[in-house]
């Protein structure tokens, strides 16, 4: 058995637990780790084949409460019975070394930063997300929620941490990092950016200011910006990719020809068009620069989308990046 | 003939003065307006059908001087005699009632803020663009550039500015405006955002926070940022649409039947699309708040852009919409 943990919040996705245990099951088929399920027992029960507890595969912590969406991330806080309450415990307690969970984001953050902690160093941990280039490639994003108003020392930080996860957990070499701006001229950019700039300077792989168009054209592994910035360009990029999916479909619908020309396309384009934009493809978005490690799901998470958090959570719990993490933010100390 | 006369940079889009020459041109066979083509008098006379000036629909001002991409916005106020300034000034000494250039954005908004001059209360001009969306219709994103460090002063005007482009020349009857944010709920924001909100509410139309994907959806008609994100938003949008189309091209190629497939799509499914999503389609974007009309293209415009932004200028400049920003500003002025 590897020696890795991870704990799933097993009642927070929007469809509850059916595709997260089937996820979970799925990860288990095809990696080795041990997996503990948080939440309601009787529920786990009924979808999780007994085979895997007679195998101590997966352990069951029994829990009756569950944050919904519409509950405050202050709230988590005193829920101590709560699913993501009692999953984020397994890894502060070193039960397990990771925690995934589809429910409500805010209360994971919260809890993750609060319970787990940060590292040394770390100011507020940053929410990053795998953005699909044309490359066929993956660009790193951070922040895209957890820190809406930042300071300079915020998105230096986001830096070197997307950095250390570009390198440790995404196995790119030398990242080029880039400052997500309104232009690329070094002179562009609001007070914010304008003030981090020379510091991300500093930085090795720092190359510059970014467009929006950047993140998708695969010339920047790693792009940093606020956490309000980078949640509205998540859910733009979101949009449109949607939008244009239903526009081809509505005229798709409208034409015999255009029916008949979209099945000889199915396999070989729409396919492969899904399987490069979908956000099941990427697993979740990883909460950086805390003692341990924590995988934010989508909530509408399908089966195949947890077990890919489920991976990118072991993949991150084996490397060195938290390490890595320290050691950058106490070398590069005047970058406050 | 109509009284309006638009003045148009013939000099500064990325491919020289004949797509713009040839946009004017259409434009003049469809609709009744004067135009005043600014630049280079040769090379516009090369481009140009005799016919046009003999008719006095077409008058030139000749001059030497174009400002480049790559000079300064700053720059553009010393250089009088660029094609920029002189179509600029036909606004601002009334022989024309707008002004059209694909040139240089940051020259044209400059020099159209400083010499045309903004509009009374109002504090910094927007630039507002209009966004595709999946119902067929079209929603106004501003700022996208113009403002990239706003006060609440400045959002309140621009949601003030968008409702009545959206009523007097998009002919959007009760438009609902939105403000751009990480969360639909009252309680997400930015500090700036937090701010305007109770601002914001007071306005007709105010619907509350929108996210990147309700700019795609048809469920708003104006979409406040500040310039900062708002830049960063329409690129990301022009950069997740083209990744896509780009991304089927090469799955197209890769495949015989897919291609075959493709072939029977075009005409009701890609030529719509493309339509749909083609910012060409769209004409330019307006910068309000000014004491006249400016419309800044694209630098890659083709004719059709050029003849729409010039169709575009020609609904501004007919509408009523700065008298109704005036009186509403007025009306307002307790948001401030």
């Amino acid at each position: 058995m590897s020696d890795i943990t991870i704990a799933i919040d097993a009642m927070g996705g929007d469809f509850g637990p059916e595709p997260i245990i089937e996820g979970v099951v799925q990860a288990l088929d095809e990696k080795r780790f041990k997996a503990i399920l948080v939440g309601n027992q009787d529920e786990i029960l009924s979808y999780l084949p007994q085979y895997y507890l007679d195998d101590d595969q997966v352990q069951i912590i029994d829990c009756k409460d569950v944050i919904s969406m519409s509950d405050s991330a202050t709230d988590a806080r005193k829920r101590k019975d709560s699913s993501i309450y009692q999953a984020v415990e397994c890894v502060r307690n070193g039960e397990a070394q990771a925690v995934v969970s589809a429910g409500h984001s805010g209360a994971t953050m919260t809890l993750a930063t609060l319970r787990i902690g940060r590292l040394p160093h770390v100011n507020k941990p940053p929410l990053a997300t795998l953005m699909p280039n044309r490359t066929g490639g993956k660009s790193l994003l951070l922040d895209v929620g957890a820190v809406t108003d930042c300071k300079v020392r915020n998105l230096y930080e986001f830096a070197i941490m997307g950095r250390a996860y570009a390198k440790e957990v995404m196995g790119v070499e030398n990242p080029k990092i880039g400052l997500l701006s309104n232009g690329e001229e070094d002179s562009k950019g609001n007070e914010l950016t304008k003030e981090v700039f020379p510091i991300l300077k500093e930085i090795e792989g720092f190359i510059g200011n970014v467009e929006g168009r950047d993140i998708f054209d695969g010339s920047v592994d790693v792009i940093v910006t606020d956490g309000f910035t980078g949640n509205i360009v998540l859910k733009t990029s979101e949009g449109v990719a949607s939008t244009i999916i239903d526009l081809m479909r509505q005229y798709i619908k409208k034409s015999i020809p255009a029916k008949i020309g979209a099945l000889l396309m199915k396999r070989k384009v729409f396919t492969n068009l899904k399987k490069q934009i979908d956000y099941a493809e990427y697993g979740g978005a990883p909460l950086l620069g805390i003692n341990g490690c924590a995988i934010v799901s989508h909530g509408s998470s399908n089966a195949k989308a947890i077990k890919n958090a489920v991976f990118q959570a072991l993949t991150f719990a084996k490397s060195d990046i938290n390490k890595k993490i320290e050691d950058e933010l106490v070398d590069n100390k005047e970058g406050a």
